[in-house]
């Protein structure tokens, strides 16, 4: 086991699975466990530019620069994922395998967050919220409280790409993604709203409607889809 | 090189690319190849929480815990790939890099499952199966005999999310899934069916028949496909 | 730290992050920087194969085989990046964290290849492209000068799977690719041609078009396009 474990890092009870890198001025709390081969405090873009300049790149040299990251109790961080410094997160975060969490991102108490999804910095994420496995969340987005991401969703931030103007989306509370929805620069997913697998989404989402398909459409209330969804739950 | 590889498992003949970890009582059967940074027989969710919260995280205790893989001949899994205990694979498996093959999956022979695919536990899938890469199929799916599934293919497995209902996809034999579909919860692909690319399928597809688009709609039969295929193939 | 650097490579001042892999007559110039786990000059499968059946598989020997990897100067290669054989890469490539770049590839200067990105192997792509994040790009695929695509767009070369007739998609210089979009194969994109974000593309693209939707229909022109674009940016 090869533990680099930053000497200005402050760890509560930590448990490391194997190899792991621990960079810069890092608090993690008590609890958390951290797999195998993960990377915490990764230097952002620029330093590492910077260091390739002045041709010095090592863990150690990292460990001088980055800033840390910041992760509450009974977080539970698996195997491959890399986390970039000035991130904070919340307490019991759960993530799958290879998770990529770039600089400046906030995360809430209580995500998952699943294998492969990339949230690529700056990026705002309440609490509550559940990320299944390969979503992409550009910078600039919001997800609420409360919401959930299904797998293969894909959030953008640039309308007429390649822009210099990049716009998140906002996901409003309690707001619901399908699988493989895609989502466009600037829209937001009003709270409680449903959007349907595979949809694109083009403009904003009214609170509590449920839309689907290509461009993305009303199709009822959120009202109605609970109880489809009661309905569906009790032929069990 | 630093091989973790359980005393309890039994080993034919494997060949191991580099660093590998073998947990539990896992059987590999001769010339299986394994690549480097590959995880064999990693412990369900459950077993994992229950170690953290007993505060004995280590390969070791896994090893201990593990229940193991069955894999058989022939095997060929590339580097950083993560296989979960309780999975059997038959003989002839090849796959891409970093392939995640959660707990539970039951996989036949002569499979191949490319790069960055995910099968997230609990599926089952038949014998002759081209899986390409970037796939993820969630529980509760079953992936008949002779099936193709191109990139980025999408299988899901709530129909109201998130519900506490799952309801994975029926892919029957010989059905052929195109690149970036999304298919949602409980629908049956028919044997020998075809779902275009990009196409969103919110109804089962009936044997023999060919569907595209959103929501995904039948154009043709499997014959006249076909008959299409054989033509583009002759021109070359 | 764990260095195999094949004593064929040749190697201008470059830095490595941590473990790294460097395969056969590689050669590398000035100024790049090779992230920790990453693999450079992997064999091809016909090799590995061989490797196998005769037994003998170890990164010592990949070393005797592998033709090995052209990189320009100044490229910046992040972690757990894989680079098969017979790759050429031109000055000033910077890569996310896991790419995979498969044998045959010819990429220019000046390019951009975002995290989970997988470029299947024979696959030619020109200068000053900026592809995003977990885009895939299958063999025969040829993307010209400045070209843009989104995260997670798909491109594919099988328009009868699974055929063996397999036949890429040209992406002619300035085109951009929305998030997302699926290309179906054998189509080509014209010169500085728009496909929006979640669109399938079933048919050309005439150059300077902009297309969006399933199918994917022409709505207005690139000119259009960019003086939508600007009046976005303007409000900023």
């Amino acid at each position: 086991m090869v533990l680099h474990i930053s000497s200005k890092s402050i760890l509560g009870k930590v448990f490391f699975e194997g190899d792991v890198i621990v960079l810069g001025k890092s608090i993690i709390d008590d609890g958390c466990f951290i797999g195998n081969n993960c990377i915490i405090g990764f230097p952002v873009r620029r330093s590492l530019r910077d260091l390739i300049s002045r041709g010095c790149v090592d863990f150690s040299v990292y460990d001088d620069l980055s800033e840390g990251v910041l992760i509450g109790s009974n977080c539970l961080i698996r195997s491959d994922s890399i986390i970039y410094e000035r991130v904070r997160i919340g307490n019991d975060l759960e993530t799958g395998h290879r998770v990529l969490i770039r600089e400046n991102t906030v995360i809430g108490a209580n995500v998952r967050i699943g294998t492969n999804t990339v949230i690529d910095g700056s990026v705002r994420i309440g609490d509550n919220v559940n990320i299944q496995s390969s979503v992409y969340i550009p910078p600039r987005c919001i997800v609420e409280d409360d919401v959930f991401i299904g797998p293969r969703a894909c959030l953008t931030n640039d309308r007429y790409p390649p822009s210099r103007r990049l716009e998140g989306v906002v996901v409003k509370r309690g707001a619901v993604i399908g699988a493989n929805a895609t989502l466009i620069s600037g829209v937001t997913i009003g709270e409680g709203a449903v959007v349907g697998a595979g949809a694109v989404v083009v403009r904003d989402v009214p609170s509590g409607m449920v839309v689907v398909g290509v461009p993305a459409r009303i199709i009822c209330s959120r009202e109605e889809y609970d109880e489809k969804k009661l309905s569906w739950e009790q032929v069990e």
